[in-house]
């Protein structure tokens, strides 16, 4: 039996996706990919309202396509600029409104919780989270950053929310949070 | 023909709703609530995404008994705290979300815009609010505070978001923002 989780790293502009597949302890990449809430002519083409629909549009797309049983979605921090956590807060809460109205049970981690689980190491760097997710789901090259943040999401909850799961680094070593 | 406007004031743990008609340049009251996102034995039982999900039903019923063809959402402060920030940000998020779901064209208005295009004074306060909405409505009693802010809100967009509605006070005189 195996289980589908969708993982997202929701952002003000971007918000990436991943899907994957767990089998047994075995993970499996599906799908991933990034949603563009702008038009690339500057942040204040669209307005709030529009720039919510396409995240909640694109996301039931997602389900729609890959057919996750649940979702994961990473913890943000709030930013010195209240105004653009204000932002980033509604951009994340019409990501998690597009999972729960699919009914999809939502878990959130931190940061620290998904690089700990995926890298070992919780202040690990954007490049090293890139590469793990590229070793434990066996990709042909890196993933691009906010894809590679949203599948870490997912991994962490594949892994259960934990520690380094411990198949998914059958066969890597990992001391100090680097492969060696 | 007439016009039905969904009012919302978006909030952490309460979301106030209200439903004005407008006909010609007639305003009439339909329905107001406050949604909560809490059950009332602390803001930590309910986690966020189950608390969003409360929102986007709520409104989604609320459109779907009421069947408002526009919808104004007043714009928050951002908190001193930037986690409330965050929060509210993700309630406005759902709330937004609930209204571009159903097609709903949004419009948004600051607390000031609200004020002075109710009473006549964007620095209003709360009573000043809840009396001109009463006399606007033609309400046998004063609404409750959240309600009274959805509805302002509603109002606010039924005069176009312009000032004091050339209409909408026919019968009223105010200086300085009080009723004289």
């Amino acid at each position: 039996m195996s289980l589908r989780i969708l993982g997202i790293d929701p952002g003000l502009r971007l918000t990436g996706f991943g899907v994957i597949e767990k089998t047994g302890e075995k993970l499996a990449y599906v799908a991933s990919g990034t949603i563009k809430t702008t038009t690339g002519r500057g942040s204040e083409i669209e307005d709030l309202p529009t720039r919510l629909k396409v995240i909640l549009d694109s996301l039931a797309e997602v389900i729609a396509d890959y057919q996750p049983q649940q979702a994961a979605v990473e913890k943000v921090f709030v930013n010195v600029n209240p105004q653009s956590t204000l932002l980033l807060g509604q951009a994340r809460g019409a990501a998690i409104s597009a999972l729960v109205l699919k009914n999809l049970p939502v878990s959130e981690y931190t940061a620290l919780q998904v690089k700990q689980s995926v890298v070992g190491n919780g202040h690990a760097a954007k490049d090293q989270v890139q590469e793990m997710v590229k070793r434990l789901l066996n990709l042909p090259g890196l993933p691009r950053p906010d894809s590679a943040d949203a599948l870490a999401c997912a991994i962490c909850h594949a892994h259960g929310g934990q520690g380094l799961g411990k198949l998914a680094t059958a066969g890597f070593r990992v001391r100090g949070g680097r492969l060696i």
